[in-house]
């Protein structure tokens, strides 16, 4: 008899087999296209570089990003019991409520920009009936980290397996790109303690003040994180131990929402530290989901560059912002657009040459022929 | 009897004058309602600056920058005769043309992000009848700077009040931010003696290889810049003698635009390092200017980093760009709108506290008490 734990198992199992190479033939194809487009080579830099990727993503060389969601996955974390947030756990729930009312700082940069919000209670620790949020909820928060594992293995692949399920209705409502965002107090401390593990790092080395701490209350964090490791000894090979013990429902679920788009051939764009720390498990549990993630932003959370570095994904911009909520995804959908546009509308080589009737109609001044260079195809600059 | 180098001299001391003190008292205001903001303060990081700055330009805490010009001013360069560029001559014309038939890299980017492209022919070396394109022509392309001055000082004078009027006419016009971009052969040759000059830095450390130049043509472009700077002994003290000299119509023009721009109290924009060396000429002739500069992306030319230094602007985006044309302009501006609707839209920590009916249906756990922490307004994350 197959229990629920190995059912849910299988069930991962089978997404992470699920998630393909990218289409080598179309970045290929989207390569010489930019070769092709009327501009010295390379001159577009990580565009071309983003709209090859794209290709490779979506297995076409012209795409459109038009509807572009944002998942926002909220839970709390019963590690904030030893004082580790500046911030009061019921803000948690506010912010997920006014998330889905469009007035955070996430919601109202996702409206200007075109960007759909939807907002996923995977764990806040208060009922939600709101039609704004969608009901996902595991248990009302997790454990204390530095008691207890945070959730059982159980609840963890349920998490994976929520973040998955709303990654694939994004897709199946035609998302084109999918942004992967949080809300949680006390996340970066999770955050910061799968990544130690994940990375045999030194405590110290990735963990960061978070929404805005004390010296004292930092090095409290720190001998939190450290105790949460020490009391739960996670196994750094086996990723949903890692998130069963020392991560949260949040974490688990965009881990999951990173594996899902992947699986559904849809880019899915990191966010901050957290969202990147999510982006490193989803990578670490299936390699393949590399080579659909997108960068946004740089966090100054220490600790954010190894996982770019591991990932190989430099951040676009650096607005040193610290709010989370998916807020960097939306101006990186617009980076994402410029990639498509240029490669999609820009003239090409032949097209630029401009020979038709036009230039017949041009008075050729002496130290300047028209028609010579015309010839050139390839010196537009 | 006053001459026509006076009289235009005079127009541009009186554009100068015209260019006021950024408004403090908005600025107050937008660090006060950024401060009511329900984040962490400061969690916006440099959108919360922008939207500081801004209001000092316009003088009102919330903006909606809709109506987005781009000015790409267009001329050729004598200096081409040296062979300084690894494209001939005839790539302005065609590619004026192009911008303003909407299909090179910067119309495509424009086009995208719903800015308008104006392109203005300011000393291309052909004629031009195209009704996309605002005839300013002040001659066919400036004289070769390796033997004598670009161009003489009234010409100099008549592109900066040039690149004025368009700024001015794209203001009258409803335009709440201006980008200003280039096409021009041979304009990284004179933008690095200006810059040179400007800056009194060894050539060396000022140059590179604009759109693409082998090793031998890179070591023909600095001794050329140095010919031209021995040449022409431009005065570093007076800006529009430096641009007569060593600069181009393009660069005049574009310095001219920054002026007119920060005259109307609308957000300038600055493309690359191009148009970053006209920025830096438009701030020396008149030191207010730096209060409407906003940057966009960084330049990979050698140099570019002096100017922002001097201008204490950090680019907002690098992605390894070359392509010039106002290509950076577009993104720069989604991240004024991004700034502007963060302080337009988001919830106040009052409203965000969710004091309403629907907490009241809102199931209370145990271990977390709405109430209480409703009192704390300050606390949300």
């Amino acid at each position: 008899m197959i229990n629920e734990t190995d059912r849910q198992e299988t069930a991962l199992s089978e997404l992470i087999k699920r998630v393909g190479e990218p289409d080598r033939a179309a970045m290929d194809a989207a390569k010489k296209r930019q070769a092709m487009l009327a501009k010295p080579p390379g001159s577009l830099g990580r565009l071309e570089e983003l709209s090859v990727r794209l290709a490779g993503i979506t297995g076409r060389v012209n795409n459109v990003f038009n509807e572009k969601h944002i998942i926002v996955f909220c839970a709390d974390n019963g590690v904030v019991s030893e004082g580790v947030s500046s911030a009061p756990q019921s803000v948690t729930l506010a912010q997920t409520v006014n998330l889905a009312r469009g007035k955070t700082g996430a919601a109202v940069l996702a409206r200007r920009f075109g960007c759909k919000l939807r907002v996923c209670d995977v764990g806040v620790n208060a009922d939600i009936d709101d039609p704004g949020v969608i009901p996902r909820k595991i248990a009302y928060g997790t454990q204390n980290i530095a008691e207890t594992a945070a959730m059982t293995r159980l609840q963890a692949v349920r998490a994976l397996l929520i973040g998955a399920e709303l990654a694939g209705s994004s897709a199946d409502a035609g998302a084109a790109v999918i942004g992967v965002g949080e809300m949680g107090i006390g996340n970066t401390t999770t955050s910061s303690a799968v990544l130690a593990v994940l990375t045999s790092s030194p405590v110290e080395d990735v963990t960061g003040r978070g929404g805005g701490l004390t010296d004292e209350a930092y090095a409290k964090k720190i001998s939190v994180i450290k105790r949460a490791i020490d009391v739960n000894r996670p196994d750094p090979e086996d990723i949903v131990d890692v998130l069963a013990k020392v991560g949260g429902f949040d974490l688990a679920a965009m881990t999951g929402a990173f594996i899902g788009a992947a699986a559904a051939r849809v880019p899915a764009v990191i966010d901050g530290f957290i969202s990147a720390v999510a982006a490193l498990c989803s990578v670490r549990l299936c390699p393949n989901v590399r080579h659909f993630l997108v960068p946004s932003h740089a966090s100054y959370e220490i600790g954010f560059s190894k996982i770019t570095d591991e990932l190989g994904l430099k951040p676009f911009f650096d607005f040193g912002m610290r709010l989370g909520e998916g807020s960097g995804c939306p101006r990186s959908m617009m980076m994402i657009d410029a990639a498509a546009a240029v490669i999609n509308d820009m003239a090409t080589f032949e097209e630029a040459n401009i020979n038709d009737s036009y230039l017949d109609g041009i008075r050729e001044t002496d130290a300047f022929t028209v028609r010579a260079d015309r010839d050139d195809e390839r010196t537009i600059k």
